[in-house]
């Protein structure tokens, strides 16, 4: 998507060969109006999956995945990181390790929230490794739900998360696949 | 907010007497909907406002908060609960004691985005004690930005955080006020 490719261009920083913050604009301020135009994208690409929910997971992802449930007009469910006093024990639950912060968290959704008869649309503002998605995808096989697409804003296409699910044949569609990153020179080569 | 309340009343669960569960619709799956009809509420009572940002905390209040920057179509800034290595240094932070979690965490917001010329809507999907609140204005206080008011999806009226922002002169607009609940009866009594 040229418009987000442009504005990674502009206001990305790169700060180190793996590492690309995009705080101005996508993952702590955020240009409602950007991500209205890649849930727009999506709808375009997806309008004919019938889909019934957006799947996500805390924190940065939900924003970007109420603008294309907005769009879709369907329910938002975002997996959340710890099991909170506020949920019943009737949970799906996956492990997942974050590259950028070190750690591992349980993501749960509660049953009630995700079953057999939803076609899933997964949305996350990034993709490297791809665990977080694996998590995602797990809570779908076992609400056995459909799992219909991938939306990602930012694809680290050289850290190989991407490729291994599409190779597992789930549609994922990157708005911004990057093929590397040199904190030196500032630059950033899409594929 | 009538809508607001009528989904309550059908939809909430009273867990116990300070207790609401409403992951079916605004915490965990989210209607994403019902998030407009109230965003266009808070429109219309801070359109004359020239609200230059949102201003949320995250995890669950970011759904909610994403629709209202739409609405207004200005940006939205997410406080984040731990300082990731994906952030700099100069960040306007503040403590926050949770009521629901029984935890305390540092909230920060990049100096970068949030500045003297801003004007500030807050919003968050629950006030209680208000110490959410407190933190985030005090976020702005440190950025010297204007609080222009504060929207709330459900205040819990007998926990008295409103009425104490209310009476040091914040714009507290909350879209469903609860006075009492009774998990019981399963009864709830809106101001």
């Amino acid at each position: 998507m040229e418009l987000l490719k442009k504005r990674i261009l502009e206001d990305g920083e790169v700060k180190t060969k793996d590492v690309l913050n995009v705080n101005s604009f996508l993952n702590h301020q955020i240009d409602v109006s950007l991500l209205k135009e890649m849930a727009m994208t999506w709808y375009e690409e997806f309008k004919e999956c019938q889909i019934t929910k957006i799947l996500t997971i805390e924190a940065s992802g939900i924003a970007l995945a109420t603008m294309v449930a907005s769009v879709f007009n369907v329910p938002l469910v975002f997996a959340k990181k710890t099991k909170t006093s506020n949920m019943n024990d009737n949970v799906y639950s996956a492990s997942v390790d974050s590259y950028t912060h070190g750690t591992t968290s349980n993501i749960v959704v509660s049953a009630k929230y995700l079953n057999s008869c939803d076609r899933v649309l997964i949305v996350d503002d990034f993709l490297a490794l791809g665990n977080a998605l694996k998590g995602l995808i797990s809570l779908c096989e076992q609400a056995q739900a459909t799992v219909c697409g991938v939306g990602i804003a930012i694809e680290k296409g050289y850290q190989g998360g991407g490729d291994e699910l599409r190779t597992s044949g789930y549609k994922v569609s990157s708005l911004a696949i990057i093929d590397s990153m040199d904190p030196n020179g500032k630059k950033i080569i899409f594929r």
